[in-house]
């Protein structure tokens, strides 16, 4: 499958490199480690092994790319304004477009750009960090989610599941594609917004008592206002401890919010955050300590007024 | 009136020096600028006019002072386990003790170590912060309200209140000190709490509306904790308001808090959120804004665990 990977940070690289040895046509566009990877290739330092690929398709623009079967979304949802530009050029006829960004509301903006039927969406549970230019390292997990957005075609569904799997990404399908991403904030809300806002690492929070409750407490705002979204089967408090227990085995991890801060740039405010807000909204729900915690982090970058 | 003041800072410092330019003998125990003061003497710059005092009465243990008809407490509440040593040496068969400490349980304390009788409380509404040894800047506002801990005695309260306003220092009474120091947290719990968070000073967080909408918030949790108290009368949420247009003229204004915590020093988080979280939660009344601001100023400063 020709596959364009736009948005080539920790996860795109990653995603990419594993298609790649997996046997896929893999074309990253590249921007800070364009050079490196041109003149090095691209090495992968993994948890299960590390790996080295001589050989990248490296691009400065979409352009030079062209339409390919599968378009891979990897990008900041900050940086969404400038999505239609870049992967205008990668569309044919028969594109899909699979976006791996975080938080809500970005299948609904690639939707109205290109279609709603060329969309899928996926969630990755996956801890990884870009290193030097042409290096990405991968420190856990990996496993993603993917379902369709509004069309119902289970086999392309399949089939990118398949080429996920067949490289060694564990890959499940999902017909409740809004439950996933519910799913996914009910780790992102806490441990981005609060790792970001302390600028401390997971285990920090979780080892002191009266914050891995806030953790909590932060998880059962999400999940009551996941539950008021007519979601195919609704998400079990369970899930909170679950999600804390998951975490509880990754160490010293940072997510990627937290980076974001650490290195000065925007925070993904409005998909991890003021979209969620917006949905259990709508429904009347409340979430005190959710809204706190945006109006903390837009309050710490600068950017004082919510969208 | 022989008065000793505990606790020489940014409050210690400035109502001892008003209290002694208006006339009364005041000694002062010193720590950080036992040096200065006493080589060089006292120096207030104030928004009412700059004053000198060449001569101060500063002493580096209580001992040396002996006792005194009042003893003012402007302590850190953090160093309450030392008050007993410092307080001790100061008390005569009639000596009364008024503490101008921040937050909710000090009269408790006080009155456990010296009894109940002796004990009076007050709030400042006060702007000041320490400059170099041997300087205090009174930067605005100033008023006390002092209150009886649980003696009647009108007389005692009016004739202190009257050593105050006699030196220039607008001294209220009030019958109900419970109702003060709930009024005072009103201010205390949304601005030193997300100042210090957030390394920010007040004006930073008024001309966010978001986080003006959350400093409004945290003011009717506090509200809503202090009319379950069995206060004399209720504090009407328009107490809020008139409390963020008051911040509104303080311009750039940093709590206590932000300074201590720029500054490396513990915070006062017992006596500001701890205490009165407990007793709103004795009243099953829901804080949950100020629950988070707690953990989060805890984890922040990571002394982890809630006491």
């Amino acid at each position: 499958m020709k596959i364009a990977i736009i948005g080539s940070g920790a996860l795109g690289l990653y995603y990419g490199a594993m298609l790649q040895r997996g046997g896929q046509e893999v074309h990253f566009l590249l921007r800070r480690d364009y050079d490196a990877i041109i003149s090095g290739g691209l090495r992968v330092h993994s948890i299960n092994g590390d790996f080295y690929l001589p050989a990248i398709s490296g691009h400065k623009t979409s352009d030079t790319i062209g339409p390919v079967e599968l378009v891979i979304v990897g990008l900041k949802t900050f940086a969404n304004g400038f999505i239609y530009d870049l992967i205008k050029p990668l569309i044919g006829a028969d594109t899909k477009i699979l976006t791996l960004q975080n938080g809500l509301g970005n299948e609904e903006i690639l939707a109205e750009l290109f279609g709603a039927e060329r969309i899928l969406g996926g969630v990755a549970f996956l801890c990884s960090n870009r290193g030097e230019p042409g290096h990405v390292h991968h420190l856990g997990a990996g496993r993603v989610i993917i379902g369709e957005y509004s069309k119902n075609d289970n086999m392309r569904l399949e089939l990118i599941a398949a080429c996920f799997s067949s490289a060694g990404v564990e890959c499940k399908t999902t017909d409740d594609l809004k439950k996933a991403r519910w799913e996914k904030l009910v780790w992102n809300i806490p441990f981005n917004g609060l790792c970001a806002l302390l600028q401390q690492p997971v285990d920090k929070l979780l080892e002191a008592p009266g914050c891995r409750k806030l953790v909590r407490d932060l998880m059962i705002e999400v999940i009551t206002a996941a539950n008021a979204q007519n979601l195919s089967q609704a998400i079990s408090e369970v899930y909170a401890d679950e999600m804390l227990e998951f975490t509880d085995g990754m160490g010293e991890y940072k997510p990627s919010m937290q980076i974001d801060r650490e290195e000065g740039r925007k925070l993904e405010i409005q998909a991890i955050f003021r979209v969620p807000l917006e949905y259990g909204g709508q429904h009347d729900i409340s979430m005190p300590r959710i809204e706190m915690l945006a109006v903390l982090l837009e309050q710490g970058q600068g950017s004082a007024a919510p969208p």
